[in-house]
């Protein structure tokens, strides 16, 4: 009998119901004088600003026509998710970032909290939204004006116009300003001609492109009079209403993917293809009758990264579902680890339960703090989203800041949601593989999270870019004593912008029950200290490394940055790391029950100390720790791990899913069940004194 | 146009075939004076012992009927590769390692050889063939006796008898000896009854258990007289021809898997099965017809491990196919970073070839290393198997000493695979994530690896244990001081068993040109060194903390060793890794050609020195490199890259893969061709006067 997938089997064993507020009680006599968490209070601490959004997404997708089906064919997967986009339409779920006069919500936070939930159903869903809504409708929103609004808000919204964003090319994905489409005004018909000059000018990758779309918000070179002007957006229709290609566009299926093959990718190519002049969106730059170009914002530079910065909400979005979709492998690993037991303890007893190796353990326990500190950077993140789409902190500073924000986390996230899942399923073995427990298609569908809406690697070279640069404002002028000031060992303030999150120069403290936390030097405060001194070192290490760069040609200054591109990065990551830090010290600060507290504060500091873990050789290289103190922190890491392993079922229980969202047959008590079974048949087996006697004991008592 | 997925679309830009002993062409007139491997000569080294036979194999499989279809449903991806079956055996491919006498080639190593090559076509025939032929039919082989040879082998072998390996059981996995499954014998009637006792008891994951088994060889608990004699294996039949299952037994689908989907996983039960007596493959342990039970092997535990260990060729096929897999990897994504461009350098000229970023060079050339090493470990693991298969070197010794080998090279080669694999898909951006360029299907496919044919944690454990109680043996009876003195620094040489690599204390010397790696004392010999006393010291780091347990209770010896199980665990990898490092020197030892000599030592340094550098932070602590030398590991692996980046193509061009091998369209000039088209489109435009002003360059012009 195939375990029952969604309900669980005996209410015994089903996952506590997050208790509302109440202490959990003790699971054992002795851990009555323990702390417990207020599993309840977590899940609204972790839903976050916009828990409400994430509530009614969660209760719609526990309808099953929202989920996954392992094995699904292609095409028939490509069709659901179609219609399930039309779904979210009639359920009211598909237009909360767009205006209230076409029908939207206006509100930019709940929008993509409600989207990033979608992840639990199936990440096809989630992404093939994210195209439509996020990408195609989001460009018309974002980079058009009130007349595109007015064409084609409302059918991009309710489904009417299902559309690709058509941005990447084969030959460009990262490098937008480098893509080959070109969009040469003609005066004499005030049309724009789309063309496509070479094959690795190829729209590629499209989601909605293959079958789907029946337009596409293009970007291209926009040329006008015999200039240049750089990327713009588009309007271009694709297709008919039969769902052929107009004339001179065509295109292909990019077929099988490593993993979200519910949507349909495809390419795309132009063949001097006519738009009207009308179809530029044109909110930041324009073009008259007679060609003449016209722009708000004089510089090529920033008009570009303004345009592009309009679209961050792919990068905001990412980070979120990719924090969903660790949680959840999280909650199904942790929650058979506490059911299933494999060889006894050689002590002749119950064979041990999985979550009680320390190797377990020590593979599960550090990834779920790592989720918890992303659950609050995440939650932070999407506040300074709202903060400027809604317009209230909507400056050129407030832009900047968000959007290296979510280009220092979403590399983080995603690629922390590949190693967490892919750890998860190989801890639950053989039925980790299997794909009715979820595991393997997350890791597939997600997979492609670490290289779309920039690739991690490229938006951690843009962190580091930034950081060098405020790095180099805050020592405009400064001589070379600043300098080594700025780099000694003691120096615990951040002296550069925490890219929206932190103040400048304000230091974090107050981190809760740090009493209980004191062990060795690596305290709240010192971690914060550890942390946040090894960004600025690096930042300060690679900026004097490039110092030479002033005096040389552009080609040996290329070369030189390029020896450093490794380290730069590097700096970039520990600055997330240091943001997700901060952020989980600061989501304990709202925390008002003291055992949901401490259990938190044990927690951060196994975030905190495996961070500092794995840089131990650049804090012992750097003199940050001494032998002794760093020689302490596996030990310590080791400890909280033993410390939190009766409250992992918690800690997962908090994150608040319901059966219906895990479907994992393995994590719906069936391992239980069979665990129980198995060692009742072995009881009665023994009480009915017919058990076979092991060989061993026969041979001794032939012997005596 | 989708590019050509199999032949190169221009001869330019083919992959170098091996030159047949030449060694290359400089690839630019400064790379004349460099030294260049010898492409062919390196395919021989890599092939190894069996290279003609892996040449046989990799020809076969150019037969597209054995190529892996991206997105094939799982019902006709299970049917076709069971065709690929009997296609093998027609081929002559399915029988190298059976006796002659039932038409078999008598030859373990190159059975192996050949099977891992198959991972090139789909992995999922790799499997199939090994659950057939590696599992079902060398049960019958190496457990049964002459007349189960008789009756069954040849048969298995040609396929008209299709079996499962039922040795998992639901609820036991690494856990063999702990299995439900009963067979009882009943003296009346001269027959086993076969049963499974609780639902936890059920085979499962079994290949060929859901559709196509016809007989399985099945381990249960053998129980004859009132005893329970341990695990045996039995000759089970399982389907009648129509493929209907015979009475009492039972079973369901495993359904779709993360991967290896031509396999027709399954679960089995039986409800008190009679089969014959005759049954029993009765190798290692008999009964007779009034049930009492002989055995050569006295031990229980010790016949237990002698039946396991007959079945050790899965662990070691899969760290020949590993290694292969992670080659192809490389192969594709280095050949792309060669061929794409992306950013200009700012320099204002051509795009960057990937390959040319420092961070891309860190993230595929020391894993290119890493494969490197595990060819030449490999051809070691496949020769000590070959030896005690054949005969030649079948002692208790050296069959214990293959089994540690084999479990401490498959959990680092399957995880390495998993890893190259997918920092190879990350690399190549969104085509990566293309079923058609082969990553993510190797990613899918490979990644069960790792926890089947024994977990890797688990293995590791065994590894661990085996280090440990060659350290008790080395110092019964020593003292403190003879204990304090093997934990010394200074010490370099080995003082325990290489698990059949190396002898007992002999110094590995003579790296080659050394010379040319002398830097800050990070030599070869001293890298070994380094890693050998790293293994050493941690072993005796571990036994030192379990010392107390002699003096506890069985469960506080049990929580004891727990709390050090992590540290356990990471000596055998560090152990694992020093074999396959001296499997590189010793494999470089054989190298004649100069050139080919100094690039495969630079190769070995960046193996050795990466390791080193993942472990920085243990070196540092444990005082056995000081932090200028710790700090000068960073900076040598980085130049290391640098210097191997020229011999990257030949690198990979030696892995002799042919077109047909590779079949990723980004692999096969398609790439290259595309960035020729535009960058010619370019500099026509230029050339014609008519390329359009940039933005920037039009103001300037205006403003003058």
């Amino acid at each position: 009998m195939t375990d029952a997938a969604v309900r669980p089997q005996k209410p015994a064993t089903a996952p506590r119901t997050p208790a509302g507020g109440a202490p959990t009680a003790a699971h054992t006599a002795d851990e009555a004088h323990e702390p417990r968490i207020d599993i309840g209070g977590v899940t609204d601490l972790l839903l976050g600003t916009w828990a409400k959004t994430r509530r009614e997404a969660r209760e719609m997708i526990k309808d099953p026509v929202f989920w996954q089906i392992p094995g699904e064919p292609m095409a028939e997967h490509r069709e659901r998710i179609l219609k399930q986009l039309h779904l979210l339409v009639e359920r009211g779920a598909s237009g909360r970032a767009y205006p209230e006069e076409y029908g939207g919500g206006g509100d930019n936070g709940a929008n993509l909290a409600g989207f990033e939930e979608l992840v639990l159903a199936d990440p096809s869903l989630q992404i093939k939204s994210g195209v439509q809504w996020g990408l195609f409708g989001s460009a018309i929103h974002q980079l058009g004006t009130k007349p595109h609004h007015d064409a084609w808000l409302r059918d991009a919204m309710e489904m009417r116009l299902p559309g690709a964003f058509a941005m990447t090319e084969t030959g460009h994905g990262s490098d937008v300003a480098a893509i080959g489409t070109t969009a040469t005004y003609d005066p004499a018909t005030e049309e724009f001609v789309i063309h496509t000059p070479f094959r690795g000018a190829w729209k590629d990758y499209l989601g909605n492109a293959a079958v789907h779309g029946k337009a596409a918000t293009l970007f291209a070179q926009l040329i006008t009079n015999g200039v240049n002007y750089g990327v713009h957006c588009f309007f271009v229709p694709l297709r008919d209403d039969e769902g052929n290609f107009l004339p001179g566009i065509g295109g292909e299926d990019d077929g099988v993917k490593g993993g979200l093959n519910g949507i349909d990718n495809g390419r795309l190519h132009f063949d001097r293809v006519r738009i009207p002049r009308f179809n530029l969106l044109n909110r930041y730059g324009d073009v008259a009758p007679d060609g003449s170009y016209t722009s708000a914002i004089e510089s090529p530079g920033r008009r570009f990264f303004t345009m592009l910065g309009a679209l961050v909400q792919g990068r905001v979005s990412l980070d979120g579902s990719a924090t969903t979709a660790s949680a959840l492998a999280e909650y199904i690993a942790i929650t058979y680890a506490n059911q299933r037991r494999q060889f006894d303890s050689g002590a002749g007893t119950d064979e041990v339960t999985l979550l009680d190796y320390g190797r377990h353990q020590r593979r599960l326990l550090p990834r779920l703090a790592q989720t918890y500190a992303q659950y609050f950077s995440h939650d932070e993140l999407l506040q300074a989203f709202d903060g400027v789409f809604s317009g209230r902190t909507d400056t050129p500073e407030g832009r900047e800041n968000l959007e290296t924000l979510a280009a220092a986390l979403k590399p983080l996230s995603t690629w922390n949601a590949l190693d967490t899942i892919q750890e998860c399923r190989e801890a639950c073995g053989g039925q980790g593989f299997l794909a009715e427990n979820r595991m393997v298609d997350l890791h597939h569908d997600l997979d492609v999270y670490v290289t779309f809406e920039g690739d991690n690697n490229v938006l951690l070279q843009l962190v580091g870019k930034r950081l060098l640069s405020d790095y180099a404002k805050r020592f405009q002028g400064a001589d070379a004593a600043a300098l080594a000031k700025f780099a000694a060992v003691s120096t615990a303030e951040r002296v550069f912008h925490g890219a929206g999150l932190r103040q400048l120069g304000q230091s974090v403290a107050d981190f809760g029950l740090t009493s209980r936390s004191v062990e060795l030097g690596l305290r709240a405060d010192q971690q914060h200290e550890l942390l946040a001194g090894r960004v600025e070192q690096m930042v300060a290490d690679v900026a004097a490394a490039l110092r030479p760069a002033a005096k040389l040609s552009q080609d040996e200054a290329a070369a030189l940055f390029n020896t450093h591109q490794s380290e730069l990065l590097d700096a970039a990551r520990a600055h997330g790391e240091l943001l997700q830090w901060e952020a989980f010290a600061e989501g304990i600060k709202r925390v008002e029950d003291d055992g949901t507290r401490q259990v938190l504060v044990w927690l951060r500091d196994l975030f905190g100390l495996t961070l500092i873990e794995r840089h131990l050789a650049w804090y012992l290289l750097n003199g940050r720790l001494s032998a002794q103190r760093a020689g302490s922190v596996t030990r310590y890491v080791d400890r909280l791990c033993a410390r939190l392993r009766p409250h992992a079922q918690d800690l997962v229980d908090a994150f608040g899913f319901a059966p219906e969202h895990v479907r994992a047959p393995i994590a719906s008590g069936a391992e239980r069940a069979r665990q129980d079974e198995a060692r009742s048949y072995y009881a009665d087996l023994t009480a009915s004194g017919e058990a076979p006697v092991p060989e061993k004991k026969a041979a001794k008592a032939r012997a005596n």
